[in-house]
């Protein structure tokens, strides 16, 4: 593993990949044990995130502590999950049905209390959190009650990072946490010290933010709590090997995750439908692994000067310099 | 049913609707049968439209038809599935293993037979056929492929017309046939006389595109042979109940089906995650049937002045005035 | 005008509409005395908005504030005009060259005193305070320039309102106040309380925003200080009539807006290339106020409860009954 | 220059870039001999395009051709503008005022014969040919008009080539020429075998084509006339830096037309609106240079066989050690 940077990965990139076009998926599925001895054969790995309860809880959580060990594969996320039942359908968190609202908050705190006793972070993705039409319900009321449950959810155990994933959309054509900054601010309003962020590239992609500049941003408050690496083409959340579109943006935000010296995870969220698992996520840690190399060729010093005067035509040299070039030249 | 429009809708809209959140379904399956059934409940529609094999096929084409016929609902469209198999990963009509190829080339003729015995059209919408990343797949072979599939289809029975169905993106994150003008210009190089295009709204939304130019274009060589109607918030195909974002490009769209004389069916392809079925396609039925009510307020020839003219500040009067504005006023 | 609602339009929407494509632009300049005898012409009409100091500055004020009186038009807003000038080119508030930044500050208080003197809001929109390329610039060191130059200007005057102004892009590719989520955040961490937002329509729809949504959360700080009204196709920020595209989402913002007690100005910010300006701000002005007569069509109370069930299906009722649909049925 | 590769730029790149929040330009205008000798210090450049009868006419072509003669700068290109005066405002070779129209079509011929006697193509950009509003024209109507004037057009002299530039939109929000599919499907119509296709890279990306794919399709008929390479975040037609967004589309791009043999100009189109011309060219050509030898660094033979099987994961190996990785493993 490279010094200083740990990679971990969703179990669920080694699922069936089950979309509306392949219901069936475009895989056989695997018990989480045999997806984990898939895992342990990447190299650079070092960590496993979980969906709570589907993946981990209470059931298996003494073998798969065992077989995690045995890997070398931390736990490094517990996430509940909010999304995947029927019941979810008209919101979690912020759902109007009480009762379905403080069962989306039961199995947060449970999720918490499970990640207290491994060691994890707990990342909240509240993907039914949102509505599909105009005119179909109370922004007023869903955002009370979305920000309620958030603070009941953080308030259960201060001592537990809790990491909020925002995403404009998808499954519900529009999630009420949207965007870099509609997260922070929550977090401004709630103003506990266990809220934090986890930036899924993805997400950021679809809502138009430059990555680097959200990182950067949600650092500027020490709420980096962790990151998913993927990559798509904006559109939509397509979870594809990292570094495979947005090349340049990719590696500015390696840059810039020395830079604010983040030392959480490099969360690898992968959906390959038609790769295999195993290889996509090995690729994804040689592609960041070798764009870090990248970012070694240059002398960070001039690299800082030419971000300071902005000067984008200046920059491609440094940039060209990264990539190999040898040509010297005046500006 | 409204005097000369006919509705139509995908037997599928009846279905689990799972998607990669929630792999299980919104709602328990049901087998075709029991869709039928539930489609006979709504008002207003006169035909199914079905994928071969999974839906309808020679195994329970009797039953299916006796169905129809005691339901009232017309047989309207028989789709080949060329998506929802693993088997089509890499490809179907394009696909560079010719095995699969074949297969797929196989399961059209096969589409078109049932087809033809069951006075219906065929659609093809090629899911499969295209690519996830850049620098994945030799563009010129796959186009070739590609034409020569759809030739060789398109001549397997030219008394059968066949609806091209265009679409961006999803399931890959590029489909080669995406936009109006690449299906017509296929259409054009094939050059016979039973292929045409089946345009689905939510496609052309994702495409940019005006929904009313493209059918106008289409009709232009007289080859609207099918359409899907539904509404989405155009980043991706949310096939949500008609009317419901896109508003004036929907009543747009009536007008100009009019306009051009169109005499197909009106189908609905709607993918109901969290709605009732049988209320969202009710829904679309009827905002569709209001809003030709809506259109039969304004004067024609004012109209028609008016779009020659070219003026958007002088049609606002009107489409005040076809939601019911009492106003009188100069311009 | 209408009763509780005020209309005020940007004076800049009767200029000469120049774009790239059209450096002359599309008719001819028009000095500001006569651009106010044309929007003297609009019925509805009460106020206008200026930028500072190319529209409306300490030089013209006295003409400008007879005029103004004369043709009852109010000085609703001064907005200190922060990228019209090549020297804004690397960025105004956030700009690194110390004596750039300070004269942008300077204008901005220049402004604020003159708004003082007339009883306006300002209103900032930091354009050029951004970047165009990745790897342009130090994004932490940019963030912190523009939040400690948005608090001295704040600070200047707690006695006049300061409406922050949101855009994803353009005239750069990317500007730092993107979203509604970003500027809360920034409002939430200065801490001041005459920072407020004013919500562009095409601003959020480029971003994706639900309309509504937005305001509803900016009113749970009661911080919606201004609106401005428009419409666009959501890929850029066309300025077009208000309610031609957005229809339902337009419609759903008059509702919230109501429900939120507003009572602010309904600020009209159009950009009518092609379109005579006095014709485009009327048939805006036409078009809410219609859309607010439809709005009264409805039962309110059946309406919220719809909104508390979330039940997109049953909602298309009371929507085609807003239309003046007069079918009665069961849902 | 490059062996084999040509570059050219349009004169307008070194312009005042105007836009509408820019009115009077970032810089200072030039005429057209002053900005003829910025082009000339540019390394690698050999060729310039002109708008005709702006920047080049039957006026100044004399002393054009002696400037370029000495600078070594071929005329390349002749574009025929129809849309930078407000007589466009309405439609140029599509209008459905017959004056405007005839003048439009006199105006491509005027600049076809120029072209004839310089050598150089015609590109024809109809930025004015579409619509900005739902309900606004007569779709019908306007395809006829245009395709009977482009038809004219080329039929006016058979042996000068046409490259029509497709675009989605800006200035109006939708242009009929708006994708590659719809260009081939008109060429297709029109049947004349001096009609071909401009590429723009920012157009294709704005319209979420695959930029290779786009050209290989293009070339399956012959008709790729002229490219015009630039890049942008894909909202919108940025123009900026060849390479700084699109790095994995641009490299695939400049394989692909060596695959197909492309022998045209490398144009280049930029609106450096916020930097230096000279440079932003400059580094554009050197971006393309560079790229074009990381490209042989690549075993062709080895990059065919993972194209033809389509394999994601195998061809990221291949792309890092285009990039420079040396690292030697198994797939």
């Amino acid at each position: 593993m490279r010094k200083g940077v740990k990679f971990s990965v969703g179990i669920w990139s080694f699922g069936p990949t089950v979309e509306r076009f392949c219901p069936s998926g475009y895989r056989e599925d695997m018990p989480v044990e045999k997806r984990l001895e898939q895992a342990s054969k990447i190299e650079g790995l070092g960590g496993i995130e979980y969906h709570y309860p589907q993946e981990l809880s209470e059931k298996n959580v003494d073998k798969i502590k065992e077989l995690s060990k045995s890997y070398g594969l931390k736990i490094v996320i517990v996430a509940p999950n909010l999304f995947s039942e029927p019941k979810w359908a008209k919101g979690a968190l912020s759902a109007s049905n009480e009762k379905t609202r403080k069962e989306a908050i039961q199995r947060v705190k449970a999720g918490i209390d499970l990640s207290k006793e491994l060691g994890a972070a707990v990342c909240i993705w509240p993907g039914q959190d949102g509505y599909d039409y105009p005119f179909q319900v109370d922004y007023r009321a869903m955002w009370d009650r979305f920000t309620k449950s958030v603070k009941e959810c953080a308030e259960h155990r201060t001592d537990v990072k809790i990491a909020l994933e925002y995403k404009m959309g998808e499954p519900k054509t529009h999630i009420l946490l949207a965007t870099v900054g509609k997260t922070l601010n929550l977090i401004q309003e709630i103003g506990l010290n266990n809220l934090g962020v986890n930036v899924d590239f993805g997400h950021a992609f679809m809502a138009y933010e430059n990555l680097a500049e959200s990182i950067v941003l949600i650092s500027r408050y020490n709420r980096l709590y962790h990151t998913h690496f993927n990559d798509s083409f904006a559109h939509f959340d397509d979870d594809m090997i990292v570094g495979t579109v947005h090349f340049w943006e990719t590696l500015e935000l390696l840059y810039w995750l020395q830079e604010v010296e983040y030392n959480g995870w490099y969360g690898l969220d992968l959906f390959p439908y038609r790769e295999d698992p195993v290889k996509a996520v090995q690729q994804s840690i040689r592609n960041v692994e070798f764009m870090m190399d990248l970012l070694e060729k240059v002398d960070r010093k001039e690299l800082r000067e030419i971000l300071e005067e902005g000067e984008a035509t200046n920059m491609q040299l440094i940039l060209r310099k990264m990539l190999g070039e040898k040509r010297i030249e005046t500006k």
